[in-house]
């Protein structure tokens, strides 16, 4: 699995009060305990209470201060081209990034693609187009396809593509889920080598009294049926260690009696 | 899910001290007390340790005592025809019953199979045949067949089959939990309706330091993949909340916030 850290964002006030106060320090520290956690990714996300017109250089600010202590892949969380590219052109000053997303908007798709072909970066892929967040797995295919075959135009390898099906809340919609790992499993069969699949995983449980077991139970779920990359808290233990276990139990790693220790150990 | 309570078993040192002393309290108990935690069904299993002429008169015991406080379906988990006709024969007499178990060998399976007709009870039939446990997707699949055909030969509804494709240790065979997860898939898809897919549970860990964990991890896969019973403790709370939220997320129970409680309380 790739671990994409999630909590270097600025909904989360310890990281939207340093963003307020340039305060690198709890950036650098949130950075280094989801490493210790075993985030195999970092998001950088500026959140929604910056001001659009400074998202841009609070982007840059984050990814360079992360960058102070990791060359460490950089997943640059942000809708909007003029942030994204920033941010990716900080992150890959030293070391990779994600583009973290484009959806398959007509118009948006292309120059996102673009934008990771030019950086060698990788791209998430959401089930979003120009009708919104597709509902069924044959709409979801149908995007996933079209952001597919802009790679491919774009020459760009399956192994940076991340299709994210889009986790709804479970409270919401409960329909949903269920759509969605019988979807993971459709685009894992889509090309070969498969693109990853992803999912931002705490959407699922929001509103949720029983949030950690909500997010432990769905990703084990999501596992069996083939996703190997996941945005959610490695500070979450319970789910790191079931997380490990499925694959573990997926012969994706190696069996000891000191799994769990060897899977940290090994980063 | 249908939860099969593996407590009444004279493997465990409580129920192994009953069986000695005769003492119907401990397994009186332990019925009322999975019950409590949720299980459907309750195993009956005399154990290794009863000398193999006593087992049959220590099944109608054990089976007569639960019988005692609950009329709910028991599964009578013995190999021999002879200490499994009369279990079934008693416990029969108020209430239902499953069969637990018959392989695939063409010795075996007819006779257990008449019996089920002739009760009116479950079978469960394991992935096991002439050549002992299956070991590949392509083996289960075979014997499920010969299982689901001697089933319609006998006119037994495809609701009172109970495939097994059996879980092997994963200490012993890391390959085997990825078969049986794909196997799950396959026996699903095997008629229309289904049979129930179960697993006994707790054999995945043996040996293993994460024993919780790994049940608990698996089962929440198996499910994802179309598992519908399980044999396992309902008193591993941490399991029977996973097993539930899984059912949740799959939509097959309605979500509340108390969803958890709603479960015990719908019982």
């Amino acid at each position: 699995m790739i671990v994409i850290g999630e909590r270097i964002n600025g909904m989360f006030t310890d990281i939207g009060n340093a963003i307020r106060d340039k305060d690198t320090k709890p950036v650098i520290e949130m950075a280094e305990k989801q490493i210790k956690h075993g985030a195999d990714v970092l998001d950088i996300n500026v959140g929604t209470r910056v001001p659009k017109e400074e998202r841009k250089d609070v982007m840059v600010w984050l990814v360079n201060t992360v960058r102070e202590v990791t060359d460490m892949t950089l997943s640059i969380d942000n809708p909007a081209l003029s942030t994204m590219t920033a941010g990716i052109e900080a992150a890959t000053k030293k070391g990779t990034a994600i583009i973290n997303s484009t959806t398959g908007h007509e118009e948006k798709l292309p120059k996102f693609m673009k934008l990771a072909k030019e950086f060698d970066a990788g791209i998430i892929g959401l089930a979003i187009d120009e009708n919104g967040v597709a509902s069924t797995t044959d709409a979801k295919l149908e995007i996933a396809v079209r952001i597919i075959g802009c790679a491919m135009e774009n020459e760009i390898e399956m192994d940076k593509i991340y299709l994210d099906p889009i986790i709804l809340p479970v409270k919401a919609d409960q329909a949903a889920p269920s759509i969605v790992i019988e979807t993971i499993h459709q685009f894992k069969m889509l090309s070969d080598p498969s693109p990853h699949i992803v999912v931002g995983l705490s959407n699922l449980s929001q509103g949720a009294t029983e949030r950690p077991l909500i997010n432990r139970t769905f990703i084990t779920m999501a596992i069996g049926a083939g996703l190997d990359a996941s945005i959610h808290d490695p500070l979450d233990t319970a789910l790191m260690n079931e997380m490990i276990t499925a694959e573990m139990l997926l012969n994706k790693t190696i069996y000891s009696d000191a799994y769990i220790k060897a899977y940290f150990q090994s980063k």
